[in-house]
């Protein structure tokens, strides 16, 4: 396949991702009330095998190529699929920086006791009902997990994927209702992006572990700690110098930045997606961050994003699920990630004192898995930890759990302080 | 090549490039008065084999290999060169786009006559020079130019690069000088996109012709035609209706017309880059506009246009050029080039009324091939339609004449009426 060959089929899978992703997110607001992210999500799934694949195979296929053929014969993975891979990975990468710089740690201190009361309760719980789920029922399922690899590294593995929340998604939610500034608000956003760096955490250490290597599993756990203690002290001081003296060379030394740790954390065996995020935590907030989103942010989600709502959509084959037992597992591994994070986070908020219609709220936001869910499972499966087939299951939750959030929040939310009320409608 | 080592030095690659064109735009910018994108011309040759090849030959092609070699055997393309060419065309398409944003056609038509005459002489007297060139000179170079398409094709080609002017590093030099609303600034700027349109269309017509088969030229052609008539007129209704009716929905759809384009033309054998220009030209010109490019440039031009100058500059070696005869070639082709286009420039100014210093201070302006030189050699090499020897001897042409015009227009222009030294000091 040409180089040229390769840049047509690209643009024309451009075209075919922009406009389904419009079409979709469109339609999704409107008769759904979903936000147009949830709708890529679901769109990246519509455009594979499960939708797409089954209604018009030839042409899909003919668009979104995943294997070779010669003859009847299904041979190696067709050459577009690398391209299609780099793109959206500099979109998760551009992303995950964005995320990053959007997350203000002095939210988290404002509120840091209840915080890690939520954020702590709404990992541990999903976390050992995923542990349990694995060894009452997929232990022995070789078709859906790398029999090969310890059963503790999977078991982490699949608690680790059920324990993530959207940070982004929630922000988003919390942004439109208008309550930021209130007790829910500020908590949630906290718990989130605790969560968000904690499961990033485990998931570092599973991938680490995962190498079977004492010794690279070492270096990746040692070197991951290094990096986040090294660019928050040191890398916040330089993006500090860059933002107050490098003026015109700003956002080029910040993507510089920005590509160091997404590169060595890719390096040390962790993952591109964490090294960018920490060095847009990293990033000081202000005038020259905001800026340097608007720059970012716009292509990324805009174009790049959907890209690797696609390439994920292109692994997740439903046709995969066959049998009564293979849908159990998927109902259970649902049943599963709502019950440990809805009711995880709802207890702690109790604990804390919030009421029972805030303490459901703040689980529900916190259920929502999102894009998070997607680049956790992805990286599974590029590491072949876990089967196609479980990939699905997996993608399943997290489709559901994210549609969940925004009309069940919007449901059950009920501003209770005059503050919050004048808040929610400001 | 596993996906994952792709994207590993994908990201060392970015750091590399974005960190060396910082420092060369800085060391240019601080003792040769040169823009940013100028010196990323230079960087790209700099990074390629005819520099950092040459110093540290391994270094350099772990980061950029090219080929992958087994034993001693140079064999096929290294596939993370497909990563870097995509990547390098979604560089180019965006920002061919935002090229055709800028170019607002109203400028044209104030100075419709002069234009007309500035503009023609400008590619005519240049282009007809290289003809001679080729015919003179080239003819039996089988080492340069292949042998196998027909003379005719060749020389127009020769012409066509030799015709090209880099509409944006002009546009910038002018706005740096604050002389937009001169009679100078007007003028050049008119002739500058004027000529880019003729210089485009004649390389569209090139390599419709090179095809060989007349049919596919046919179609190339019309298509061509059809296309540009298409899109200035439904296409900019639709665009305009974008513009008023699609609010949020703006962006994406504005992405689909502009991937649609270049696909189009890309389709139908001309580039990809033309389609992405004629899309921006066609759209209004307004706030959501300015809006669109303020958030497609700065990644475009700041991230991902540097991989073009790269891609470029390996292809660049300076070490192909041996012997003298070979060297003679390349001083004729750079006197052919300068005489060419400051030449015709100047006489036809002058015949329009305009003074000695204006005229030069034009021909200068116009000399400069910038990124669109470099854009229509790579694609004469990636057709086989020229050999590495001479696209590396119009390389050093386009890098030449860019750089000669800003310390020159500094030197020779001066503002002759009072509005222009209102409008030099404003």
């Amino acid at each position: 396949m040409s180089d040229l060959d390769m840049m047509l089929r690209f643009m024309l899978q451009a075209m075919v991702v922009l406009v389904a992703c419009r079409v979709f997110g469109w339609l999704g607001k409107r008769f759904l009330g979903q936000a147009q992210v949830t709708m890529e999500m679901l769109t990246g799934i519509i455009l594979g095998p499960s939708v797409f694949g089954l209604l018009a195979p030839q042409i899909q296929r003919n668009i979104f190529p995943q294997f070779t053929t010669i003859g009847d014969l299904t041979s190696a993975k067709h050459p577009s699929m690398s391209v299609l891979y780099v793109v959206a990975q500099i979109g998760l990468v551009l992303y995950m920086f964005v995320v990053g710089l959007e997350l203000d740690l002095s939210h988290i201190r404002r509120h840091v006791r209840s915080a890690i009361s939520v954020s702590a309760a709404g990992i541990l719980v999903p976390f050992v009902l995923g542990c349990l789920l694995f060894f009452g029922f997929l232990g022995n399922r070789t078709d859906m997990l790398n029999a090969a690899m310890s059963p503790t590294i999977l078991a982490v593995y699949v608690g680790a994927a059920m324990s993530i929340t959207a940070f982004p998604v929630l922000a988003r939610l919390i942004y439109e209702a208008g309550v930021q500034n209130t007790t829910i608000g500020t908590l949630t956003l906290s718990s989130g992006a605790m969560d968000d760096i904690a499961a990033w955490s485990l998931l570092a250490a599973v991938l680490a572990a995962s190498k079977g290597n004492p010794s690279i599993a070492l270096w990746a756990i040692l070197g991951g700690i290094a990096f986040v203690a090294v660019m928050l002290s040191a890398g916040r001081r330089v993006l500090t110098y860059i933002e107050a003296k490098a003026a015109e060379n700003a956002f080029s030394l910040v993507l510089v930045l920005l590509f160091f740790g997404a590169w060595f954390t890719d390096e040390i065996g962790i993952h591109a997606v964490f090294g960018a995020f920490i060095v847009g935590v990293a990033m000081p907030k202000g005038a020259v961050s905001e800026q340097i989103r608007a720059r970012i942010e716009p292509l990324a989600t805009g174009l790049f994003v959907p890209f690797f709502f696609v390439f994920s959509g292109l692994n997740t084959k439903i046709t995969s699920l066959v049998g009564l037992d293979v849908w159990l597992i998927a109902l259970l591994a649902l049943a599963v990630a709502i019950v440990g994070k809805v009711g995880g986070c709802y207890a702690a908020a109790r604990a804390c004192g919030e009421s029972h219609r805030q303490s459901l709220s703040i689980g529900v936001l916190m259920n929502s898995r999102g894009m998070m869910g997607l680049i956790i499972l992805n990286i599974g499966l590029q590491q072949k930890i876990i089967s196609t087939q479980f990939f699905t299951i997996m993608v399943i939750m997290c489709v559901v759990t994210t549609f969940l959030a925004a009309p069940l929040f919007r449901k059950i939310y009920r501003p209770e302080s005059e503050a919050e009320l004048a808040a929610a409608h400001a």
